[in-house]
């Protein structure tokens, strides 16, 4: 069964290993160090450079700093050049506030109007939290607002107030719902925060897509397969190779029609109360801009005693981490994000060396 | 490689594929044909022999003989004898009714007391829809309530009201999280609602498992596997297998850690909201009692005009429904139990015999 025999297919199974051997290299090489506030002052410094007053820029930058900090890159520095490229494209309005549409007593509208999409959406939980302080439960829906790069970033911020929040937005249709092979929904991203006093909060956030395509790209180039399926090849079957679901385009739902009919509904619910775009629309649009979102705070700290809530929490997720595990600690969902965080606050965060210069030189 | 010879292992898999084929054969002979209003008059008639009042009874049995109806079956005629159960071990009190603990004006907290969970659902979203009309969001959030067998009962209910609806309950420990081989957490069933003029509402009705242990069961039966990886094999490796996955009880989530960070985060938001048990303490019981649940009703025909709505919503569908198939229509959640509603309304009700004498000998 053996053989000696040096083939062609061995020397170039050797170069192949040589160059990605290589590359692994140059990764770290041309990877950097950089301080929070240094980061966030290049942010806000091309943000002021490109029409932002000072305080949208700095809620803006420190927005972009915090996801890198959490290690979220794709919506923090690694998002950022096509942040200023959507605003010299006139997509972003800088000068635009959102404004408020419509009360129906806990729950109001409002639009967008294009502006930024990480300060409209800081500002809009910040309103639904104001109106959970009210009402007990409080909600925003808005229309014609843009991106909010990291969902995450309302979990954690409604949490270090106190609050529960639930939050979603609609997305461009990248997705094909299950049974379909042509993208028609999105993967509209979806949190839900829990605080606790510590600051170390429960957070999910997590897109209707079994993986993102900034994922299925790194580990393409890191000629990595997926841990589990994510998409299908161009004979139609599923597979774990992230060049072959890139090139179809056909990612998986998570949890494949669960993942599917949910996104679904978000964009439904998310298009109606707000009273904006569903992700059929913003597929017609020139790029994914004018979205739709939903932010939901509940006052925990009203409806719950402090040791009440702390017990519960602690306990339940000592629960969850009790698990026998299979080769590693079961983490909370959060985890991984403090984690970084606090790994990063100490060493400085490490980012791409190549998309800093391209920032830098904008 | 090949043998000829009669081995008694080759004997043992002929017999075990006769016998399969027979129970085939037994499952369509054994299954009966009943109308709706004959389940439901079963129904009633066992919950009043066992205590309940003609009032409870009455909107209980329906809310069974609609899941059957809906081809829900596992919710439907089929736990019924385990709901009888629970009533004579005394796990669910037929003379409780809810009772409000605490108003935060748009939100309130609500006590089970035990009882019926299907009555107890159905009463609580009804309350979150009265605080909606008032405050355009309203939600209710309950403790020591019952399993509320279908999820989907309770986002339906809210549609025909020209309700949106989310909903979720936790429930005992029967899936392990993400990294972990032993059950802690619930799969915590998730339902989104939207309202449709027509009644064909679009309704997701979800729970954080790939597949339900009753799913297993039946795809076993069959001797089928399943259409997509649901658990672990005894060797610790991901398997469709079935039987495999009874052994072992280590069911996937859905999205692998997604469907397992969703279920602690509902499960917490839940027990937080209710003030009442999170899944550690459901399963510290002697049964699948005193779960903790969350109804949240938006008023869309308060929000948004008839015309509006019903375009939204349409056009919405149609573009996913506009994806290319891979081997069929691709539907949109709740279409699936609409169909079977419609078909099954025409030509009866199929359930299995032996279940019907199960509950008849009752």
């Amino acid at each position: 069964m053996h053989s000696t025999v040096i083939s062609s297919a061995w020397i170039h199974h050797q170069a192949d290993k040589f160059f990605f051997m290589l590359s692994l290299v140059l990764y770290k090489i041309i990877n950097m160090n950089i301080k929070y506030e240094d980061l966030k002052k290049l942010f806000y410094d091309k943000l002021v450079k490109y029409g932002a007053s000072a305080e949208l820029a700095e809620e803006s930058a420190t927005l972009f700093a915090d996801n890198t900090l959490d290690g979220v890159y794709s919506h923090g520095i690694n998002r950022f050049p096509r942040v200023i490229s959507y605003i010299k494209d006139g997509y972003i309005d800088l000068d635009a506030k959102p404004e408020l549409v419509e009360s129906f007593g806990a729950i109001e509208r409002w639009d967008g109007k294009m502006g930024m999409g990480n300060t409209n959406a800081k500002f809009l939980m910040n309103r639904a939290m104001e109106l959970a302080r009210e009402h007990g439960i409080g909600a925003v829906a808005v229309k014609n607002t843009n991106h909010w790069m990291r969902g995450g970033s309302y979990g954690w911020q409604a949490a270090d107030n106190g609050m529960i929040a639930i939050c979603w937005t609609n997305t461009n249709a990248i997705m094909p719902p299950w049974g379909g092979k042509t993208p028609k929904i999105g993967n509209n991203p979806f949190v839900i925060a829990i605080p606790r006093e510590n600051g170390e909060h429960v957070v999910v956030d997590t897109a209707m897509s079994q993986f993102a395509y900034g994922k299925l790209q790194t580990l393409r180039l890191q000629g990595k397969e997926l841990p589990v399926d994510g998409g299908y090849d161009e004979n139609g079957n599923i597979t774990r190779d992230p060049g072959k679901i890139e090139k179809t385009r056909r990612i998986l739902p998570m949890g494949f029609w669960k993942g599917s009919s949910l996104a679904i509904a978000l964009d439904l619910v998310a298009a109606l109360a707000s009273g904006g775009n569903s992700t059929k629309e913003i597929a017609a649009k020139p790029a994914e801009i004018a979205v739709s979102q939903v932010f939901i705070a509940i006052d925990n700290e009203r409806m719950n005693a402090k040791e009440f809530s702390e017990q519960l929490i602690d306990e339940t997720l000592a629960f969850v981490e009790s698990s026998e595990p299979i080769d590693g600690p079961v983490r909370y969902p959060g985890k991984g994000s403090l984690d970084y965080r606090r790994r990063q606050s100490e060493n400085g965060i490490e980012v791409s060396d190549e998309i800093y210069q391209t920032i830098l030189a904008f």
